[in-house]
């Protein structure tokens, strides 16, 4: 006799069961069954249950399942290509999030012609409905039998000493692998190959070259297309392309992975935003500084970030008798700074800002575009506040993120109280009473302003509690764009004071905020949005100014000196092309305006107005459509 | 029967005789002479001369002879100390430029005081005309004679094995020391004691802080009182205390040395600095570019500064798979963003400016506030020309400087043409007949645009030959600020091309340039031309405006308020001091205008116009005062 449980029944059996066979005790197995969780640990439904086991049933609804149910898609996948291309070796082919790779070492190039080829192949092979069976070898017989896959060999080496060598077997394929799989092939219908890269053999650029096949499956064939429907979605607007179409940024290896290099066009924009940001803060009272990306390791044992956040920061360079580090938050600069001068509660509040260059190490695998990168510029600033102050310094910081979400028409977001993990003292900064302290005071400033929010543990800077804003944007997952933190924290430790109403030294509070968070990845959030049609006072280019023909060109020209003299970004394009290429050009580029002029409008002193999406204004004269673009600009119309 | 040779008269003697007594052979020695120059190296008077010696005496014109001056004078100061403070341990004293200094270990503060009583006790020494005496002494008696002195005894050990252990003796005090010196000390009349610094024990911030005490020494009291003059100048137009008197930036060792930081007045100059060449430059057809100020080794192996310029650069950091380094130039960058698209003669010049973040190492002695840093931004630009473009854009980029230059009123300046030294293969890019193109091609220019120049050997980048333009400041040494440089090199090596008029490819021609130099050098050199005095558009406040009294702050706020609004940086004195007070402080910030504001000018709409030079220009209708001063910005008046 031995007992296990379902979920809430206990079953008692005399032998050994296969999970599906003791399943089958409760009723009939759903077909949505993929595999199971046995103690824990995903498991196959023909595995042999041990006394005492705890059995949950999974189906693609649970992130294990789904992954079981795309590894045996990978399977198949490799089934395929060793029946299509048997010279092929095998490396390996894991699940991910959303779908499968598999990575080849094979004489043929996998074109789109043959992944088409491959998917036909692997749908004979559900149809087939083979049967997956797991069986072990030891070490020798499982060199032997792998013997033509020399990455395989590779991998079994690899193993510890005392690790269970195990494969799948479906019809006449072989593979190593831990599993677990589904039972059958016969349940992957929905599945689609989408795309072959170039991957190196265990990511390391010196080892052999592979083409990694990704793919992707579904229980269901109206997910799959949902899926893909979200993936044709999210490529129009991924932001890596519309950089790409519209000049606006690049990356290169040789300059370095996650550092990207804005292109002239790119550049305006950027700058755009920081003159943006810069000119609402001047009118609220900060100050702006310019400190240099780098600061000696003790400044950043001072502030408690080479205890707290070493990990996310690049490594340390000894220069004579000083060691530099590229910096990864701008907070002990600009408490330095304060600490320049002798203060008095009459001159707090100070607000110190800075669109400063910063550095973080994230894994390659992250990079993404100007989004996650390893150099970035910060909206940063830091508020010099006496404790008096909090309250309406954290309600002018709502003010200001919420008044900059109007003008960018960001309407999608939450607010999220940021609070520690009260367990993790390695993460934290070790003084429970101040974050006591600091938590409250943030969370009272909150429910005083009437601002919405729910709580998240163990998301708070290590120095203290923040609020932060998340947004959620039209593809992929929500982000954090703007934060304002309470700190309690590094002012002491940098020994900051000011003088109080009696002459004596108080410690102020600090609020690190930033609005735009980076300027880079709000860029990529708004390329992202607006699908590259920024608004007029965003765009590099606002007007592209396109003679009818070439007889036109001067008053193209002189239309084009009126419009730089009132300061409107303008191009006038007297190419060789045809005025109905040009007009395409500038619509793929994006440009808000095009302003076709030909005999009638050098007759009238106007211009003939199209739109981006094609809209024909028409002929308006000259110096209205100057007068309604300087309008539309000023007012950062969306 | 030896012979010795003095210039062009070779002098016979029967025995070995010193430099003094050969010299009176020839006639009366003039009391000018201080040492001699034998076979190359300095030497005492008193020296003897070896078999075919040559010699030449030396006066306080030759940089060795005032060397050797100053050198005895720091010995009469370590007397000096000797006799006041004799528990005082000696360590070394130099002479320097321009003086000289002595690292003293002493209980005893040498503050003002004590250097005016030192200065006493060395014009006791200098009337007592000590003769200086050299002797030499086996290394254990010279340990044994110098044991009470621990620095001397250290210095003694590390001397090599078969070095002379020298010793100078004058009156009742003796100095390790190789000489040479002064016969005696009578002749060091002119001399002053100018601070006391702390310095570490070998430059070695782990041993010993020692005082540092420096002078300087003169052969004639009018030098001397010359050279004072000249310190107090330099002074009081050292930018490093107008710095810190107007608050514009500050440095501090924990963050590091050689990385200012710009408070919020002076990023307010140096914002303005920066877009008033960006807007410059833009109306000249360049594209502004934002790069990181980091890339990989290989980035700067390709460009070839891996190999020419390693010393200057930061250590490299090693981040997985990748190694990143601080970039010391921003070339290979724009390289890299000229190449990301294909370019044809008919889109040529391109032109790719950045005010860009650099780091070079420059040695800690050597760093200077804002002017001599390791991080610093340059008003770089690259332009990518076809070889028949070469005049037009070097001429194009000399308007630009001359321009620049007449803005701020610059006209004490040369222009250098700096070519390679051909012997120097390891500092310059190996390739003689690119070198003799480029500097023939950039000669050739520069003479048909008519400009004057001279030519320096060994001044040019590793890539190329370059247009040098140096500025004579006020105080100090020349500095070159402009820079225009001639690449047939670095296109190549990083394979460049366009497509000609035959759609064959070409290697394009590179120029770069700078025109402001480094924003923050330039701004070091503008602070100390005008003594802080900035020009009206580059002033971080404006105009100051103060109430009479209390009474009037509203007015004084409606004022400012209507500066304000018209782009005016104004700063509105509502504290409690006086109002001769508030005028006496913004005079000392330097702040252009004063509008004093009191009964007669609320009635009257007007303001009372006073100047940070005292001019007092009596009422004038506020509307009018903001107008002028919007036209004294408008046109950069200075």
């Amino acid at each position: 006799m031995f007992e296990v449980r379902f979920k809430e029944q206990t079953l008692s059996f005399d032998a050994p069961l296969s999970v599906y066979d003791a399943a089958r005790q409760l009723g009939p197995v759903s077909r949505d069954v993929l595999c199971a969780r046995v103690n824990g640990k995903t498991a196959d439904l023909t595995s042999l249950l041990s006394e005492d086991a705890d059995v949950e049933l999974l189906t693609f609804a649970d992130p294990e399942g789904a992954k079981t149910f795309r590894h045996t898609a990978s399977h198949i996948l490799a089934e395929a290509v060793k029946r299509l291309y048997p010279e092929t070796k095998l490396t390996i082919g894991p699940a991910i999030e959303d779908g499968f790779y598999y990575d080849f070492d094979s004489p043929v190039a996998f074109t789109a012609d043959v992944l088409e080829k491959l998917e036909a192949e692997m749908k004979k092979i559900v149809k087939e409905n083979q049967k997956l069976e797991k069986f072990t070898l030891p070490r020798d017989e499982a060199l032997e039998f792998m013997k033509d896959e020399p990455y395989k060999v590779e991998l079994i080496n690899d193993l510890p000493e005392d690790a269970e060598i195990s494969f799948y077997k479906m019809g006449e394929f072989t593979d190593l692998c831990a599993g677990p799989h589904l039972f059958a092939t016969g349940a992957v219908k929905a599945f689609k190959l989408l795309a072959c890269n170039s991957a190196y053999w265990r990511g390391d650029s010196s080892r052999q070259t592979l083409q990694r096949i990704y793919g992707t499956a579904f229980t269901k064939k109206e997910d799959l297309e949902a899926h893909l429907e979200k993936l044709e979605e999210a490529k129009k607007r991924d932001h890596r392309k519309i950089g790409k179409d519209l000049n606006l940024f690049m990356t290169d290896d040789l300059v370095g992975r996650g550092m990207p290099m804005f292109l002239p066009k790119g550049t305006i924009i950027w700058n755009e935003l920081e003159r943006y940001i810069k000119e609402k803060e001047m009118k609220l009272g900060y100050q702006h500084v310019l400190t240099p990306c780098v600061g000696t390791v003790q400044l950043y044992k001072t502030s408690g970030h080479w205890d707290h956040y070493k990990e996310n920061m690049f490594p340390a360079m000894q220069v004579d008798e000083e060691t530099y580090v590229l910096r990864p938050m701008n907070c002990p600069h600009h408490m330095m700074i304060y600490k320049n001068q002798p203060h008095s509660y009459r001159n707090l509040p100070i607000r110190i800002g800075e669109v400063a260059h910063d550095f973080r190490y994230e894994a390659s695998g992250t990079l993404k575009g100007i989004e996650r990168v390893r150099h970035f510029c910060q909206n940063d600033a830091h508020l010099f506040v006496t404790p008096d102050q909090i309250k309406d310094e954290v309600s002018k910081v709502c003010d200001l993120i919420f008044d900059v979400y109007r003008d960018f028409g960001i309407t999608d977001y939450r607010c999220v109280l940021s609070l520690r993990d009260p367990a993790d003292k390695k993460k934290y900064h070790d003084d429970d009473a101040m974050w006591n302290a600091a938590e409250s005071a943030l969370r009272e400033v909150l429910v005083e302003l009437g601002i919405n929010f729910t709580e998240e543990i163990g998301e708070a800077a290590f120095y203290g509690p923040k609020l932060d804003v998340n947004v959620k944007p039209s593809v992929g997952n929500e982000i954090t764009l703007s934060t304002c933190q309470l700190d309690f924290c590094l002012p002491a430790k940098f020994q900051l004071t000011y003088k109080d109403r009696n002459d004596k030294d108080q410690t102020p509070v600090v609020l690190h905020r930033a609005i735009l968070g980076s300027i880079d990845r709000f860029m990529a959030y708004i390329l992202e949005e607006t699908m590259g049609n920024l608004p007029l006072w965003l765009s590099p280019v606002q007007v592209e100014v396109i003679p009818v023909g070439n007889d036109f060109n001067d008053y193209a020209e002189e239309v084009g000196k009126k419009l730089a003299d009132a300061g409107v970004r303008v191009h006038v394009d007297l190419g060789t092309d045809t005025m109905r290429y040009k007009i395409r050009e500038a619509q793929l580029q994006k440009t808000p305006y095009m302003l076709v002029v030909g005999d009638r409008d050098r007759q009238n002193g106007t211009v003939s107005v199209r739109t981006r999406t094609g809209e024909d204004k028409g002929a308006v004269p000259t110096e209205q459509f100057i007068a309604d673009a300087l309008e539309e600009i000023r007012t950062k119309k969306r």
